[in-house]
């Protein structure tokens, strides 16, 4: 892929995680209660949102700090990925979130 | 399709319209100048890919309240398509406005 | 006061309500659990602080539009002092709720 | 200053900030033309609103993660500060800058 089409991917991978980790925090987590709405785990899911939302704005206004924020956003992802896989019942996410991650750690380097 | 269908399709549009306007601002409005830096025209890009970005978080949250942030989402896609095609040489932004706005009509309705 | 010394003002005070509406419900109302955590309560918290976010945005830039954000956003604001109001111990958000729909409500005016 | 009173006028700082950045774009800059509508500035100011309403966000829902965003943050404040001074007439936006910065950095410690 050339540098834009990578980008262009990560830009689809950071909206894809931003809301599914965004539609889940606010349904089924709210919705499910118990370790779903664990306060470090609730607000895990929202933190990942809003920094995917922040680096896609990044990547798509072609800002040169992108890198930071990309790799800033993989380390959430990560982590979010992480809980979610603990918790279970949230497949959706660790697949996004992993997804996301991955696409950000390459366009960080 | 079913209502959450429809929701999902709107919530794609939305996304859909919020990078593509965001991200011709910032680079094809801003590096061509002229017509395309005109407050108005640069105000109202903006303002599109702002709304387009809050209806989707309205949506994804299941909040009542999505229908009139569709609706205002709507009325400034329109006006956003409008704008673009009168500068021209915007049609990918006049495509995804006009998507967005009758996804979003309809969500409103 | 003059135009901009009243939007100036509704800037302030969708700002604050953002922060006060957000801040509570990522702690205080994760943290309370009960009523604080009923989806409809907490779903109305969050899409507060986005409305005043984006109301915010909207007059920062100068957008015609941001008359009918602000309709919507007075609209958000006073059902979720309403909603802070009935739960209880929540009297820092219903005076920021408030507060925000009166300015907001004359912004839109 | 206690911890949360450090991060309250943090949060200040970076809405503050915000507010002047991306007030200051869409209008002097906007309308200005010349160097303040060069893409490298343009993006710069927008970037440094845009990390700044994330960081304000991540402090206000107590993430463990906000040190990292208050980090990024402190630098593209520190960047556009110094960028607003070489083009002039911008001392809103270079004194904003420079206390979110200073506050942001004192945060990612």
């Amino acid at each position: 892929m050339t540098t834009s089409a990578h980008m262009r991917k990560c830009i689809d991978e950071c909206l894809d995680c931003y809301r599914t980790c965004f539609g889940m925090a606010m349904n089924h987590c709210l919705e499910s209660g118990g370790d779903h709405l664990a306060p470090s785990h609730f607000r895990l899911m929202i933190a990942c949102s809003e920094i995917c939302r922040t680096a896609a704005h990044f990547m798509l206004m072609n800002s040169a700090h992108h890198r930071h924020v990309c790799r800033e956003c993989a380390e959430i992802c990560s982590e979010c990925a992480a809980d979610c896989e603990r918790i279970g019942g949230m497949e959706e996410c660790v697949r996004a979130c992993r997804a996301c991650a991955e696409s950000c750690r390459a366009m960080a380097a």
